[in-house]
């Protein structure tokens, strides 16, 4: 971070993850520049949620980038962007285990860390928010530490403005060793408004939430150890 | 590379160096899939002189992603992708020393290389080919050795493929340490039409070359070097 200019760049899907991660670096006293894809997922109600989201955490700005991953676009082979079903009613040990799971996008963070970089030196902001996790990280190799560090490093090498000294980019990701209860924990102390993210890989056409997939066990298992209530909606 | 999967990812602009580079992995008997990016580039020549040598040297298709990293995308602040003007008549110590050119666009190079990795595992590729080069780099940050090795690095943690032990990506950047009179002699040798691409940052309405910008400078250089004329079109 640099202190004449403290904003940061923070990846936000609509999800519980990326809304307390904004919250996170809100409370740090940084201008948050929120930037979500629209990467040919197979609904839009994650769209929506980010932009409810940026706004309600007071985000300076809020950037959707086009980027078509889907089977369309030739990238595909993922149950979030193609029409392979989403996995439902898995135990929480197929889910944290090591199995990559089918709602896997290939790259998907490391695309998105690449154009939050690229952002951010336009910006002139060195600090980028993720909101991976490797706790429930559900299989996902680009969630792990070992990656966060690595795609640092990258972004340290890549840039103009860290070659030329201007200062150092920090890929933060606060909830990285967070249970998901601590991270619901961690937002309802900021003020996020769970109610307006969305979680579900599968939701029905009002975008109320499954229930069953990966993403809303994880979320209802986390609310269980907050001791809290998920405001969401879901299918009855 | 996997021997029962001879296929490659390969950054293809429409310049000399990525065409040069695109013969070498064909010659080295990979199946190409090119990839090029429509980002919002200030002219379209170079797409259009990518497709013609993804056929002409026997890719075995050619994707162009879009991904407005232009001013109106947002990003800007290039010579490339923005109204800055483009450099011209440059001598080639200010284009090799340490300053980076108005011509940098942030992280671009991470940035396509995210999303050749990330179309690389759908295709079960783990052969990446980048055309950056080190010697006649222009001062880009993302066009040297410990970027690319950096990359690789970073490729093999963000990914289910080099996870589950399924291959280890290589990025190939054969150019690298090649002189700009090298690379042409090594395309020459491999038959790449070098009237089929396209260098210059500035060219007229029809195309043809400045003959005055850094890549023109440095192409032009690099002929002279080689002993051969260079078939592109030069404004008179």
């Amino acid at each position: 971070m640099t202190p004449e200019n403290p904003q940061a760049v923070v990846l936000l899907s609509g999800g519980l993850d990326s809304a307390t991660t904004l919250a996170i670096a809100r409370d740090r006293g940084l201008r948050c520049h929120a930037l979500s894809f629209d990467y040919g997922q197979r609904h839009r109600f994650e769209l929506e949620a980010a932009a409810r989201i940026a706004a309600a955490l007071g985000a300076v700005e809020h950037r959707v980038v086009r980027l078509d991953l889907s089977a369309e676009g030739g990238f595909g082979r993922s149950a979030l962007t193609d029409r392979i079903p989403v996995p439902k009613d898995r135990p929480a040990e197929a889910r944290s285990g090591r199995g990559i799971p089918a709602t896997y996008v290939p790259a998907r963070n490391t695309i998105f860390l690449s154009v939050a970089l690229g952002w951010a030196e336009v910006l002139g902001a060195f600090d980028i928010f993720i909101g991976v996790n490797a706790v429930d990280y559900s299989g996902y190799p680009d969630c792990r530490p070992e990656f966060v560090a690595a795609f640092e490093k990258l972004a340290n090498l890549a840039t103009a403005a860290a070659i030329e000294g201007r200062g150092r980019f920090v890929v933060h990701a606060p909830l990285l060793r967070m249970t998901k209860g601590q991270i619901i924990r961690t937002g309802l102390a900021l003020g996020v408004d769970y109610g307006l993210t969305h979680s579900c890989y599968d939701p029905d056409d009002d975008g109320a939430a499954c229930g069953r997939c990966d993403a809303c066990r994880l979320r209802l298992a986390g609310f269980a150890e907050a001791g809290a209530k998920d405001p969401a909606r879901y299918q009855s």
